[in-house]
């Protein structure tokens, strides 16, 4: 590449090349979106804003699993699998163990090397030190740039630690949860509330001496789903066995998908839900300038005395919050 | 009682019957906490500044456990037991189940009967109807008319769901989970990330034939305990095994949270918990605010028309944002 990464492209040129499918301008676009410097804020907020007439095509689909479940090998075969299927893949990563790992995020490209080779893949590692929040905001511009560049699946990836799972479910059409067999209660645990998500789950690594037992887990899983509370898009749940190493159980799970897809866009789930996506798209950027309100200098000031106050035993919560806020937005004061 | 529930006493005499440990002054009291009429709020208000330098020294204790657990079999043998030992124990239900099951609330004076006529003992239960989060504002409403009332121990039940939990934990000392044994792994999950809460744990109907049974459920308890984070408390949670049929291991119970007690008051923790739980008590509050402004009708409206634009793709939800922002505090327009 002739230009640093760090060149700005003018707003047009950003939107030619992304539209051109080209990836180092849509690697340069997304590290704008992450960005927090306003004026690369500007230019993304123009550019999504030309882009917008071209996203929305492409299936989002979160796969996700706790820490050695096998996402990556399974990532790379499903993506080649769907690449050799002549779709354009993007796989977006959010990993939001990352700020203390390191490594792990940035071993992506390694961990997941022949499908970066791939022509049809674009791989995007989310950078490290960034907020869950913010990984997620920037998530959803990443998907809308991908999107754009004519990328036609969206492949998520996320830890399955639980709180970035809520966020991600929030952002793509299907949850795919990977599950390792003979995981303990430990890890049951943290699944539980993470199956109730899922659109799709694969029990991974169903090879070799581990075919019986993934067997078993699959049945579990079924069980589990079975006693769930119908979901909203009218969907069931599947569960399905795979081996990414031999190959096995990857095509159904596409299938699934697809299956999912249909059955989705008839009833009009598809779409509704991400409306409702983009509505609380909008109400967290305004929670966003909220919180940012509160956090100005002044306020966190008033607000240390009123706590002192109500520390002493002096001053009610809810007299505090009625000062706090006439303080915050003036002629906006609280009455009772 | 001569004055009808309705009539409204006056915020001295609500004050002076309340430090008298009038009962249903102080149920009275509660009522207008609960009450979401203006003018109630304004009354009990006064009356919380007035009584607050009376307020804190109880122990404020969650109970919580899934249904059939034996909650309330376990507060009404723990309860007499603290009763005998010369305390004033204070009961509030807090049930997110009660609008939906009804009945349950309304005969938690029937389920605790013995308890509910002890004269140390001042059971309150939630009124069906409130939301979670209205529940749990009031509750810790509650909780300082009780003190004020001179209850030393406040007893807050929760059904083990979930989010009423993290909510309960927030206004609490000790956390007490009760468990029973030959729960699937369907309610093991449940349980799980509210056993992360848990400053102690019982095992309930630990008699008859359900002896073993609960002592290998205590075994396991301790064992899914040993794995955890360490809590800021820097108490390590007990697990105990009781039975409130034969009264067996409840005044362990309570030899553990005066134990939890001393432990905290020492290093601190117990009153920097409550610090930062009246911090969070005014968060909330302010949060409430803001969530009432956005909720006025001519902002809702702008907000349908701005959401129309995001939907047929024509309006970023950042621009949607900042012009929402606009219309609900002029003059405090987003620039980016």
């Amino acid at each position: 590449m002739a230009r640093s990464s760090r060149t700005v492209l003018p707003v047009s040129e950003l939107c030619r090349g992304i539209l051109a499918g080209k990836r180092a301008v849509l690697a340069k676009a997304i590290t704008l979106a992450e960005s927090t410097l306003q004026k690369d804020q500007q230019i993304i907020e123009k550019v999504l804003k030309k882009l917008l007439p071209h996203t929305g095509q492409s299936i989002r689909i979160a796969v996700t699993g706790v820490p050695g479940v096998g996402k990556s090998t399974f990532i790379e075969t499903f993506g080649e699998l769907l690449a050799l299927e002549g779709k354009r893949v993007g796989v977006l990563t959010v990993d939001p163990t990352s700020q203390k790992t390191k490594g792990s995020i940035l071993g992506d490209k390694t961990r997941m090397e022949r499908l970066s080779r791939n022509p049809h893949v674009f791989i995007r590692p989310s950078p490290s030190g960034l907020a869950l929040g913010g990984v997620s905001y920037h998530t959803r511009e990443a998907i809308l740039l991908c999107e754009a560049a004519g990328f036609d699946v969206i492949l998520i990836e996320t830890v399955g630690v639980g709180q970035s799972e809520t966020i991600v479910r929030g952002i793509v059409d299907f949850f795919l949860l990977l599950m390792i067999t003979g995981a303990g209660d430990e890890l049951q645990g943290i699944k539980k509330g993470i199956m109730e998500m899922a659109d799709g789950i694969a029990i991974t690594k169903a090879d070799g001496t581990n075919i019986n037992p993934a067997k078993q887990a699959q049945a579990d899983a079924m069980q589990a789903l079975h006693f769930q509370t119908p979901s909203l898009s009218g969907w069931k749940p599947k569960v399905l066995a795979t081996s990414s190493l031999e190959n096995k159980g990857i095509a159904e799970v596409w299938r699934m998908i697809q299956e999912f897809q249909q059955h989705t866009t008839n009833n009009g789930y598809l779409n509704s839900n991400r409306q409702w996506q983009q509505a609380q798209w909008l109400d967290e950027i305004v929670e966003g300038y909220y919180r940012e309100m509160l956090n100005q200098p002044f306020i966190q000031k008033e607000k240390k005395q009123l706590l002192k106050k109500i520390l002493n035993n002096s001053l009610l919560p809810a007299d505090a919050a009625k000062q706090l806020w006439g303080y915050a937005i003036p002629g906006k004061k609280k009455k009772n």
